[in-house]
């Protein structure tokens, strides 16, 4: 498994869909899975995934596909997700909150270490175990607890503050749900637009998809 | 512009993001564009910008790139996005609030025509001048305003009954928040989990990405 040098980000952020649909054929009892039958739960083409995975190195057996198992366990080292991942949360407001109680409930693989806000009103308070510190905080906790990951779930006008204070903190990859472009040399920012994900929906609902298919 | 039968849905879902591109470049006073431009700026390759166009009609001119204002408008059409989308919005928790305020905020694409929540607790309180109703009224409601997405911001206990409730309301493009696989023929579901996110941004922050590059 020799990657190479350059892996496309998009690439990257199709693997945890493929370990996705792998752990829900894990879960089925399917213990060995073909491109083709990824592609089918996946979405992508078969091409596609077989592209993917070549960029990590040679998987499967050719005529006999995927253990199932064998490569979730690749695409989680791949992903660096071997334990629970720590993250910095910025914005205790209500999708702060929510993130906090979704994490703590939905995922193994990710956990609000910390969270910060600048309402001194919120300050103190504990959301899913968690105690809200003071944005003045973020940088001397980022750096003690060694947290590379950071999420900004401010309003617009504070992202880019937040964002600096985190880059500076040694972040290296931030979610960002503020609709704010964020950039800056060496920090991978994944952005999750809410706006978008409605905008294609429109085209199912209401726009060519809808009517012509 | 005689589209072909079948798009997939994976290329649809890049339209906005190519939309947002385009805006980006007309709020800089960009007239013109490449595909190569809007290559670098959206992460896809120009191919699969050209063949995602190409699933629509021929746009641009050789030699010439894209009018930007233009190629906006015609994406806007074929997402159906020429007004404000309604949409009704299942669970008036953390996350339901935080979209609520979200969409009065940010877009001009969707808004929030109704919110259910089953917490008769709830009921009658107001979001960003939205009113809290109960799901018993969902059915009536939705068909009544003739809204055709539903957002599902329920706990995963309770997204499969809800998302029932709004197929057979006559809802045909879902946006679901909760960590549950829903299908329904004649239905478009979009997943939006967290976890995948934290997943990717793991491997840039922690993993391969962040070691190796």
């Amino acid at each position: 498994m020799k990657p190479q040098r350059k892996v496309p980000a998009v690439a990257v952020r199709r693997l945890p869909l493929y370990l996705r649909v792998l752990e829900d054929l894990a879960r089925e009892g399917v213990e060995v899975t073909s491109s083709a039958d990824l592609a089918r739960r996946s979405g992508y083409s078969s091409e596609q995934i077989r592209k993917d995975l070549a960029y990590f190195g040679a998987f499967g057996t050719r005529g006999l596909g995927y253990d199932v198992g064998q490569l979730s366990q690749q695409l989680r080292r791949i992903l660096g997700l071997t334990g629970p991942v720590p993250v910095a949360l910025v914005g205790a407001g209500n999708l702060g909150t929510a993130l906090i109680h979704y994490t703590s409930r939905n995922s193994r693989d990710a956990f609000v270490a910390a969270v910060f806000d600048q309402d001194l009103g919120k300050v103190g308070q504990e959301i899913a175990g968690v105690t809200v510190q003071p944005v003045s905080e973020l940088s001397a906790t980022v750096k003690e607890l060694g947290v590379r990951i950071g999420v900004i779930a401010v309003p617009e006008e504070s992202a880019r503050e937040v964002f600096d204070q985190l880059c500076d903190a040694q972040v290296t990859a931030v979610l960002n749900f503020a609709p704010t472009k964020l950039e800056r040399r060496q920090v991978s920012v994944q952005n999750v637009d809410l706006t978008t994900e409605l905008q294609s929906l429109a085209y199912f609902a209401l726009g060519a998809g809808a009517e012509r298919h």
